[in-house]
């Protein structure tokens, strides 16, 4: 296959993304339906028109590039049983996140469509370069909104409700951004073209440095989920309210924070509250009220559900109440199609294409629980460093991701189902 | 004394204050330099020119309504002399504060001003309604600005240096405001026409309702300072990174948290974490940067500075930076003005008109401190709540406050120096 191309048209199209939504931090503040957001979804709308893809965005906003030179439509392919192949990630960010947990598999899926074309294939289904919008949650708290809406994960009613830090509700948000909020929804006949998916990704860990080895290819995705914590207090004054005469919803909030950490160490899961609302939040007032949202994941589906049931016990002592914002049971891909790329990719044993499992979550998961045919590819990160603006892919191993997507993506188009 | 009028003007003036900056809570967001605060400016104004009181603005921007009938100017009376009684206090809040704190002593201070003229009392000294900005230190963290950098207490390019939330600075803010920040700085013209301050302020305690008197004069303010402690860590993924390679900047902040009230319950002290900003601020984002502000405060200086000594040598083992906001030493109010005040309120014992320490900062500290002799009564809050929306005072107490007030002015301009 000729790559030369496919790697250069790789590289000019990161230098394209790299300053939309860059903070003075080095990192990037990409979230949805923001002024950022929106640069973004034009910059995958050129780059498809630039190939001459078919960009079609379903009732959630997630965009499809499509390629499909017939015989007739994509659904014409679909119904004589030829259903797309999707290959994309995200392009949106965490808080001050870094440049590839997200872009990498996007940009790397229009480079593989390049490959493809410079070697002169033919596929034999449909291929969709797929952005899904909102996957890390960051305005509006829920991680993979965009598949999760899609695929009827999310129900349309609370993704319409949510609201952002500003009190800004999710239907307002997309109705601003010129959208229908009544059109939010699980979306058949987009989910109809979609025969399997395949998300290439940034490692997030350190395991393909020890390995040795540049791509992986996915097990299953930790059990995970997030859960917002309300701690109730009073008001009062700082300086003249005594101790025992007090209700300081932050002292609930700081043994929430200390016991998440000692159970995660004691029941081998991981634990993080990142995040803490305070009201009123003046120094010289005692908070009436704190919120903190955490979130845990381990290997253990029972083990991760355990830790959250001993911090709701442990915080009933200061009348706390406990919110599942989310959960994710343990997502296992698709087992035959993970072999048939490890098989493409020239596995021999174990180590030359490496399986991982995974604590962070995806929309690849997301897909995958609705059913539908999902793999992943991870690409060596060498810090292990995520959700951080020194977030880092030594080029010659993205250029390794997008030589392995295009090649699997090869051998899935030349399938006639 | 004829104090009908003086009443029943007070109950106006606090029904024309109700809705400026009111939020959705009950309670009030008056934040120096805001739309808010140009409302409450202009409310002061119209007070003053309603009087016929002449208004002077200082180079900090705090207010002066003079009432001063000659003979010659305010300054020839000072020069002669006849130095003036300032009486009032701020109109700010912190956020989601109570309707009193504050707005108590300046709309009973023009009361005041009322019940002298309906009793035909004529100065012999020149009587100032004093508006102090920015008291509660919301919007830039330092607590009595206006009268910090008035007095000198706080430098002005510290004061020009300081930043909300948002990042502007408060010299942007000032000039924003239309005032020039070069003039910022102490204001010997201003300091040199106040004799004597007094303050009435609602009781942010239940000492008076212990007690059964409406009214109390104040002996002291107990030490109290502000500290922020910074906590390092470093942003990575909450999935992905395992616990033992995280470096979690939250977990050395809930052990601040944690400590800091249990050291103040073992020293005797108060101690209140009530602020804290949380980098990057994602639920699924290792916080790299946690700062927390501390508040401290208690009758014994010594044990104060203590507490914080701890604390500062606690939080070695996070790494953190601990840089101190303000501090303020034991303020002992004048004896012999306090003294007068309670003779005049007709104190026959300790009982009749109490004596109280307090925790609370306030204006009337930082000009004591400065030299000025001054004084402060106590309102009585019949929950002792404050900083919070159901903060109260009976209307019964309230025009107590009023009739002490009138009194110790009519007692104080019928000074001749």
């Amino acid at each position: 296959m000729s790559t030369a191309a496919s790697l250069a048209s790789f590289d000019r199209m990161w230098a394209d993304l790299g300053p939309v939504g860059r903070v003075a931090s080095g990192g990037y503040r990409r979230f949805v339906w923001t002024r950022e957001d929106a640069a973004l979804r034009e910059w995958f709308a050129g780059e498809a028109a630039a190939r001459g893809l078919d960009l079609v965005e379903d009732r959630v906003g997630n965009q499809w590039a499509w390629w499909w030179d017939g015989p007739g439509t994509v659904d014409d392919a679909v119904r004589a049983g030829h259903t797309g192949v999707a290959i994309g990630s995200h392009l949106d960010s965490v808080p001050d996140g870094g440049a590839f947990d997200g872009p990498l598999g996007v940009v790397s899926s229009f480079a593989a469509v390049d490959a493809l074309r410079a070697s002169g294939v033919v596929p034999g289904r449909p291929i969709a370069v797929t952005h899904f919008i909102d996957e890390e949650g960051a305005r509006f708290g829920i991680a993979c909104a965009g598949s999760r809406v899609l695929t009827g994960a999310l129900d349309a009613d609370r993704a319409r409700a949510l609201t952002d830090g500003d009190g800004v509700t999710y239907a307002d948000a997309f109705a601003a951004a010129g959208r229908d909020p009544q059109a939010l929804g699980r979306d058949e006949e987009t989910l109809a073209r979609v025969g399997c998916f395949v998300e290439l990704h940034v490692e997030q860990g350190r395991a393909l440095v020890d390995l040795g080895a540049p791509v992986a290819v996915a097990s299953d995705i930790w059990p995970h989920g997030r859960w917002r914590f309300d701690f109730p207090g009073e008001a009062n004054h700082a300086g003249t309210t005594r101790l025992e005469d007090r209700k300081d919803a932050m002292l609930g909030y700081a043994d929430l924070v200390l016991a998440a950490r000692a159970g995660a160490a004691e029941r081998g899961c991981v634990a993080t509250v990142g995040k803490v609302a305070v009201t009123p939040g003046g120094i010289n007032a005692i908070p009436s009220h704190v919120t903190g949202w955490l979130d845990t994941r381990g290997t253990d589906e029972g083990q991760v559900r355990a830790l959250v049931d001993d911090l709701e016990t442990r915080v009933q002592q200061h009348g706390a109440t406990v919110t599942r914002e989310s959960w994710t049971p343990t997502t296992r891909f698709d087992t035959d199609l993970a072999d048939r790329l490890r098989r493409v990719l020239g596995s021999t044993d174990e180590l030359s294409v490496p399986v991982l499992g995974t604590g962070a979550g995806h929309d690849a998961g997301i897909l995958s629980g609705a059913g539908i045919p999902t793999a992943m590819l991870f690409v060596r990160n060498p810090t292990g460093i995520s959700h951080n603006p020194v977030e880092h892919a030594e080029t010659q191993d993205c250029h390794a991701g997008v030589e392995a997507l295009a090649a699997c993506l090869t051998d899935l188009v030349a399938d006639q189902p």
